[in-house]
């Protein structure tokens, strides 16, 4: 008799063990922060609790999950990734080449993409990004294509995989390169989806709508949302694509949602430090729509924060000290000020230095002295050639540029930024991408699964075997 | 009846469940790599793989560990810590000031330290450095002293507290600043102590020895490993002095074992990439001994990898490329090298400039097409300016300075290290530390306790309460 109570005892316990590894996640949420490294988020976090005049008080949520590991991302070509073939090897499981979307390195084999397997096993699919959904990593998690540039490729081929929801930005060249090839809008449409790109569309989505093409109303016209710190009042956020997602896609076999943050690495391309925190705090907000689903349903949830690569080699400290509270008097984006400084010059080319020494106190704090923000005569040097450069001179900065290369020639509104994160204690090794592993935050059903340093075509294959896809 | 069995079984489950949180862990072994950020880590693991051949291969064994995460460290006066603040939270479970050893920032408290909880708790305690054992990371987890810089004081005071075996480093001011005060290893004799500092004597050290004081027979006279990228066949090892930790220690009842690779740090202030990761490697090499013992008993013994803080503000990557294998074409470390140039310019001040470029071609591989380090016009002029320095305008390099400061003038070693470095990709930021978190790298018995993101502060406690001390 002991034997079968022993016996069944082992049965009841193998049993729970299994029950708890082998349950399927039915709702699993992938947030990528473009160039979104460890140095990006920790900067984030000391901004956000410097203000409480504190050394550090209070995690960023992403920071708060259970799970806090690393990824390395090294391409098929290089240790240091683009966007694309690290986005391809989070989708697929397989590495590629920089440059390449969804095939192999030799571009012959398409590879099946997370998304594909999702929807072949009856799941719903969202793929939301704030730069155009057809750039980079968004594309990565459907489309196939041999460069990353073939945008309109891309955006013809979207429609093709009954993705169930797409949100935040639109098409990057729906006409083509040239303006002359049918629109990929009108494909879309052609193809069974409704493109709702003004609020009162946007409202309307409700749940169990399909084939959707969700665009933020409010938007740079190339297709990607305005900087977080530049935000207009009524632009809808990363945030509010979210929430839509959960409430159009949610049903009882689960889906799969990928978000993408995707100017976190645009502003790290620029260096630009302050437009950095607010893009990583947008996509925390983001985040916490998802870890609000997740409380209501945590055996059946799975979040993952992640990056493709790290953007910019930031880096913190001088002197060992660090002042976050400084960067608190930015007040726009670099670009934005760009802007500003480009329309200013067109209504007066005459305009003074000290009356542009004005308006950068009034955008950075700089040459404030009761924040501690007084500029020393090397400072006012590298302003007033920056000025004579671009009001003297002639040396035409583009204001519209995204990317803000610091390569090119340093505009006033780039100077007064660098000088800025500079007293702050942030300093940038580059323009470009670096090769460190980034971080990844995890909270949910199987987040056991990714405590472990693991490389990103691992993490498609996490998902997959927890989703059971 | 089925009733019963249900119950005894509910009983045996949550039995077992039980036992395996509750238990204590019997052998702690803590490695703390001195400056060594995530990008230390991962450059030395690129440049393992990329000697294959391959991008990437194979994980440095600290990297196979079952749970990576995140620590951050910040100081109680600076988000930017000092090793001596970051060690006293690490082992006391507070913050204090950068400066202070093991006491509050007011100094009028000293810390518990868990090297004390774990003697009260009557296991025994080792504390190992490849620098002096004095020094400020080995030192805050027995002194209790207002200033890191109170050598002497802290040598004096760690013969009180029963350590059980201390390995690696020596002191570093024995006699004091002015060599005037009573010798601190005389101290410790009084003490109880037996200090070991041949081969005989480490040879004969064996199980069950107590109050031990093993010192590197072969090691530069300021008290410090050489460095592992110069190391003599003969020297010790931090891999010997863990190995020997063991063998002396080992008992029932369990230990607490740290040990510091605090070379990395050194080499990162003076930001001399090769030797950091001929650093890394000697340190994952005694990870390695640690390892050993754990596959002994995986059930009782838990191994933690991290750092006090990053060091150099590393960052890797380069116009999308990296090139670490170039990285195997340096020999010696930059101040071996820089001491050759010294011994040279007494022997011959009249020494080309051709001649030098021969000699950094055998230690730097500079030079040498054939592997891919020709020399552009740039960085001949500036090797060129360091000759002129440091042979021609008589400007004195210190040869035998172990801090390599990148604030004071270029010598030709630091030069060259440099050109090496960024044609494999590597840069640095600064010669400080800076305010990134840590890596930590787990396995053993407790190993999901540490996979949240979490402070330094918390590490102590962890271990503390793994450890029920």
């Amino acid at each position: 008799m002991f034997k079968n109570i022993v016996i069944i005892s082992i049965v009841l316990f193998c049993s729970i063990g299994y029950s708890q590894t082998k349950q399927n996640v039915k709702y699993v949420f992938l947030f990528i922060g473009d160039g979104m490294g460890l140095n990006q988020i920790y900067t984030t976090e000391m901004y956000l609790n410097a203000k409480t005049g504190e050394i550090k008080a209070e995690k960023l949520l992403m920071n708060s999950f259970p799970v806090s590991s690393n990824m390395t991302n090294y391409s098929a070509n290089s240790f240091v990734t683009t966007s694309c073939a690290a986005a391809t090897a989070m989708s697929s499981g397989f590495k590629t080449n920089n440059g390449i979307i969804g095939k192999s390195p030799d571009q012959e084999i398409a590879y099946e993409n997370i998304s594909e397997k999702v929807k072949k096993a009856g799941l719903k699919v969202g793929i939301l990004s704030s730069v155009t959904i057809d750039h980079a990593t968004p594309a990565s998690f459907y489309a196939h294509q041999n460069s990353r540039n073939m945008y309109y490729e891309i955006s013809m081929e979207l429609p093709n995989y009954n993705i169930d929801y797409f949100g935040g930005g639109g098409f990057h060249s729906p006409k083509g390169k040239n303006g002359d090839q049918p629109d990929a809008y009108v494909n879309a449409v052609k193809k069974g989806y409704t493109i709702a790109n003004s609020h009162e569309e946007f409202n309307k989505l409700k749940h169990g709508d399909e084939k959707i093409i969700a665009i933020n109303p409010d938007m740079y016209p190339s297709g990607e949302f305005y900087w977080a710190i530049d935000k207009k009042e009524e632009a809808l956020t990363l945030a509010d694509f979210t929430k839509k997602g959960i409430e159009v896609m949610d049903n009882d076999k689960g889906f799969f949602m990928m978000v993408e943050g995707g100017k976190i690495d645009w502003a790290c391309h620029g260096n630009d430090g302050v437009t950095m925190i607010h893009e990583v705090l947008a996509f925390n907000d983001a985040v916490r729509v998802a870890y609000e689903f997740y409380k209501e349903r945590p055996d059946e949830t799975l979040i993952i924060v992640t990056a493709d690569h790290e953007t910019g080699s930031l880096y913190t400290g001088i002197n060992y000290e660090m002042n976050p509270e400084l960067l608190k008097y930015q007040k726009t984006s670099v670009q934005e000020f760009k802007r500003k400084m480009t329309e200013l010059k067109d209504a007066n080319p005459e305009v003074s230095f000290d009356s542009i020494l004005d308006l950068i106190q009034v955008d950075f704090g700089l040459g404030n002295s009761e924040v501690g923000l007084s500029l020393d005569g090397n400072e006012l040097d590298m302003l007033k050639l920056a000025y004579s450069k671009q009001f003297k001179e002639n040396n035409k900065v583009n204001a519209d540029a995204n990317y803000l290369s610091i390569n090119t020639v340093k505009s006033i509104s780039e100077t007064a930024a660098y000088i800025l994160n500079k007293k702050a204690g942030i300093s940038w090794g580059s323009g470009d991408h670096s090769a460190t592993p980034v971080p990844v935050k995890v909270i949910g059903y199987g987040q056991g699964e990714f405590s472990e340093g693991f490389d990103n075509t691992d993490l498609s294959k996490k998902i997959q075997k927890l989703m059971g896809v």
